[in-house]
């Protein structure tokens, strides 16, 4: 029986250390990739998975891990779950850190199922993203799950959409925001559960947008609780930058990974719309121009 | 251009008149089937769609429709996708109403994604279930592609689990249940975009326990509102019956289903698990044995 306690968010803790805070948001649309180059594939499928394969290729170096959005495979079908399967493989053959972004919630056996589902086989992953709406029983198979494969969680804290108001930002009987309530029961999870980084094994997804300003939190305790890894979307396309990510990093501990996805994806396109480059784009220039965005955003993360 | 008010959602109302209220659960585990004639098929997942297959064949004259719960098919990887997408693609030729059980909820072009995964190609299911927590803009880009595809969904309301009281459950400075206020705006939502039954082309899935008391409600306006159509899941295995669910009713307009899944999927086993009857079962005796639970439940229902 091992006792190793060598979690997902241990390697991922590491990993910042040693990479920087960068997570590559692998939410690959056909329309992010250079037209000619995707129309010399076989299938759309096809296309995306190289495309895939060559942005990681070139940035394994710099990104501390990958987030994969399920939603844009599911929508492919068939196929694109088996290019979202083939992409999870590739990450794990190439010794580099998954989060599966999948936000799924449900509860008792169901709960299980989706573990299993997300954990091992196909589709395995080292880290899920899952929503806590039904209540935290509906965590437990995950974490038992958790446990038994050495993977981690991060829980949706608050997201980073406008309409986060509606219900995160609900206002409770004692004067607490919604989403702090949730934050101080992911605190305790993370205090019950931890791994050797000293954080805890399920983490938070905490968004923000061009407006947030942590010096201006609205909460009494602190939030998101130190305890928790987070993993910070919004970057670029969704209006965040470097200030008002900076302060929720925590430099000496590197306890947090910031995703950027379009921004990364598209960087072939968005150099340079109207030139004769970006309508020439191939698969590897477009991956050389995602190498170049990631590193931009490597250093304004470090030097924010 | 149509303008047709036909939405899955006026449909289903149409079939509960029909047929009754039952929705069957096709949260079908291998350990669900009888052994032995599982064992007869190449793999899992072929035995699983004979299943399913069988169960939808012997209930389509007294179920109003069927509950695809696809986390059991995530956990068995590409090949139980496969099986997921073959039997909403048997559900549709069959004429029978789809549920895809898949409570996702994400924003932007995240959700996009998902409503053309799910209300479309491989996965099309006629209507969905969805989580809340993100905000109303999330459901959003759902609604536009169910206007699109006259496809609907169920929005998770208040679930049946114990921690539901967690978060669904909280109490909000105004003194109402954190779910009276996703009621409120769901209600809004279903006013503005309804279909021609006069129910929200969204409506609510509302889970019950055995302990639910309607008499008690703890809401000052009506929870659920009633222009909602109901996806009311718990029945058998779950704890709750016939009682605790007849107040949620209005047997006039017909506005909910109730799902079972284990107590149908398993009634071959249930009904004498030591028997040698049960030893032997096949898949016909076993569809046969769902059709009596089934047909037991409806009139469980009807004379509550």
């Amino acid at each position: 029986m091992s006792h190793s306690k060598n979690f997902s968010i241990d390697k991922l803790a590491g990993a910042v250390k040693e990479k920087g805070n960068v997570c590559i948001g692998l939410d690959t649309a056909l329309e992010y990739l250079p037209p000619k180059a995707a129309a010399a594939y076989q299938s759309n499928s096809e296309a995306i998975y190289a495309f895939n394969r060559a942005i990681i290729e070139k940035t394994l170096d710099i990104a501390a891990c990958y987030k994969v959005q399920i939603a844009y495979y599911e929508a492919l079908g068939l196929k694109g779950m088996e290019t979202y399967a083939k992409t999870l493989t590739f990450l794990r053959e190439r010794g580099a850190i998954s989060i599966a972004d999948i936000k799924r919630g449900d509860i008792a056996d169901t709960a299980f199922r989706y573990a299993q589902a997300h954990f091992s086989g196909d589709f395995e992953a080292d880290l899920v993203t899952l929503n806590p709406y039904l209540g935290m029983d509906s965590l437990e198979p995950w974490l038992n799950e958790a446990k038994k494969h050495k993977k981690g969680a991060f829980v949706l804290l608050k997201t980073s959409n406008p309409g986060y108001k509606d219900f995160q930002g609900a206002i409770l009987k004692d004067g607490r925001l919604f989403y702090e309530d949730v934050n101080e029961k992911l605190a305790l999870l993370a205090e019950r559960e931890k791994g050797e980084s000293g954080f805890g094994i399920f983490g938070a997804v905490f968004g923000v947008d061009g407006n947030y300003k942590p010096e201006k939190s609205a909460c009494s305790a602190a939030c998101p609780a130190p305890g928790l890894f987070l993993l910070i979307p919004g970057y670029g396309a969704q209006g965040a930058g470097a200030t008002q990510i900076s302060g929720l990093l925590d430099k000496e501990k590197g306890n947090a990974v910031v995703n950027a996805s379009r921004s990364i994806l598209k960087a072939w396109k968005l150099k340079a719309p109207d030139s004769p480059d970006a309508q020439d784009a191939t698969i590897e220039s477009a991956s050389l121009c995602a190498r170049e965005a990631a590193l931009k955003m490597r250093s304004e993360i470090l030097s924010a």
